[in-house]
């Protein structure tokens, strides 16, 4: 298969599970019980396309709901030329800057403060090499053990099913990736993160892909639902509130894909969706 | 004058003026109209030391008032070894990475959305060299161009009674440096700014240094009386609370005495002191 037929593939994919999120995600919303929400009506999607100065755009999905307080599901397929000083961080730009990438990306901060914040991202970067990355974490602002455990239990499934999965691995890379070091804190339960993945089977990799966006998708509206009608007080929420201010820390301190996106021009709103709706420093 | 007098006299002058903007700003409090404040009584300034690994410390002064939704009053005197990476961007530190610093760092952020928050901070250095260093900046949550000449008047008389003081400069340098790229925005309304000032007249540069202390806090104080009893809705708080995402943008993404503290151990609580109690990114 020649690339421009895999990027096609690809970027039909990220578009594919885009949707599928989306009305998953609405379907919560719909189903939500009311009681502690104010008789708020269910949330939906509202989209927005951007396009990026030097070639290609996206597609932000943002949902302000009763469940999710605040989610984005951001599509992308951009292009261009890296700048000299990010060639030697990217493989495959030594005598070639250009560069081809499309995704997804997702982050959930939710309402209740007994439901974890959740993010997903996974992508397809094309220089004169070729690779996949993404992962997925789950951010519960208490100590939530059984939540953790499925977590990782449905991100496990999809890497067992492939021969391009190594949980044990890409935990680890997790765990070292979503860690604040001036707290000296893990952002939260972990989850998985792998990049530069390219086992020489594309489809593979591929489909591996694929099974990462449907598990956590699946696993994390498990969770959800499993929690999303619990009661909460005043207290929860300013716990809430304060937890989501480290991620806020992280995501301007030491997050690549954000500090990358500023960088290199792309699209503030976009980037900065993943701030959470209402944070604390008290 | 020998250096060890000179940093003795910085140290002390940093504490009194500490002393005297935390009396400055609980006698505001005490003043305050609570009428659109839910009958609150007066904040207080609460403090805490701290010590730095390494050597030195500081002293934390934090107030959660009902007119100051909070304002954290800072003073360090540290000493140490510059690592080799940052040794490059230090002067007087090319052959000895000793250094020693004391200074006063101040940020506030205010209940009501018409007055508006405050950062100032001076300092000074010495390595095999010695300098000072600092300036303030207004940052107001509508465009409220008395206040803001107000403020740029208190500072530019302190430039324009000291030969050390050159307004137009410190105005021009406090512009780009308080200016958020990914955004094209300002941060506020500007102020002053300036580093490594060394005429050769040590008494000189710090009887300025001291000036801008003290202008600021006079000029700041005048601004916060004259708008503190304005009234307010909640679209004017949800206003504030989006335009205090920017501060922490910036903060977190460009200062660099915040990134530079964070990355040499310095104490979290006192560097990310500076961020606001409540924040919303819609």
């Amino acid at each position: 298969m020649d690339q421009d037929a895999k990027k096609q593939i690809a970027t039909d994919w990220f578009r594919d599970l885009r949707d599928r999120i989306c009305a998953q995600f609405e379907a919560i919303e719909a189903a939500g019980d009311t009681t502690q929400l104010g008789g708020e009506s269910a949330g939906q999607f509202v989209r927005k396309s951007w396009n990026r100065d030097g070639g290609g755009g996206g597609e932000m999905s943002v949902m302000h709901g009763r469940i999710f307080e605040k989610v984005g599901v951001n599509i992308s397929v951009v292009h261009g030329q890296f700048a000299p000083e990010f060639r030697k961080q990217i493989p495959g730009t030594n005598e070639d800057g250009d560069f081809w990438a499309a995704g997804i990306s997702l982050v959930a901060h939710m309402q209740n403060p007994h439901v974890p914040a959740a993010h997903m991202n996974t992508r397809m970067i094309a220089t004169t090499k070729s690779w996949f990355g993404g992962g997925g974490d789950l951010t519960p602002m208490y100590d939530m053990p059984e939540a953790a455990a499925s977590f990782h239990a449905g991100l496990k499934g999809a890497c067992d099913r492939h021969e391009a999965g190594d949980y044990e691995a890409y935990k680890k890379w997790c765990d070292e990736y979503f860690y604040l070091p001036h707290r000296d804190e893990p952002r939260g339960a972990g989850g998985i993160f792998y990049d530069q993945l390219d086992t020489g089977n594309w489809q593979g990799d591929l489909d591996f892909t694929k099974d990462v966006g449907t598990s956590f998708a699946d696993t994390y509206c498990d969770i959800v639902r499993a929690h999303m009608d619990k009661s909460w007080d005043d207290d929860d929420r300013h716990n809430q509130l304060v937890r989501r201010g480290r991620y806020v820390e992280f995501n301007l301190l030491h997050d690549r894909g954000t500090i990358f996106g500023l960088k290199t021009g792309g699209n503030i709103e976009a980037i900065l969706m993943s701030l959470p709706p209402e944070v604390r420093w008290p």
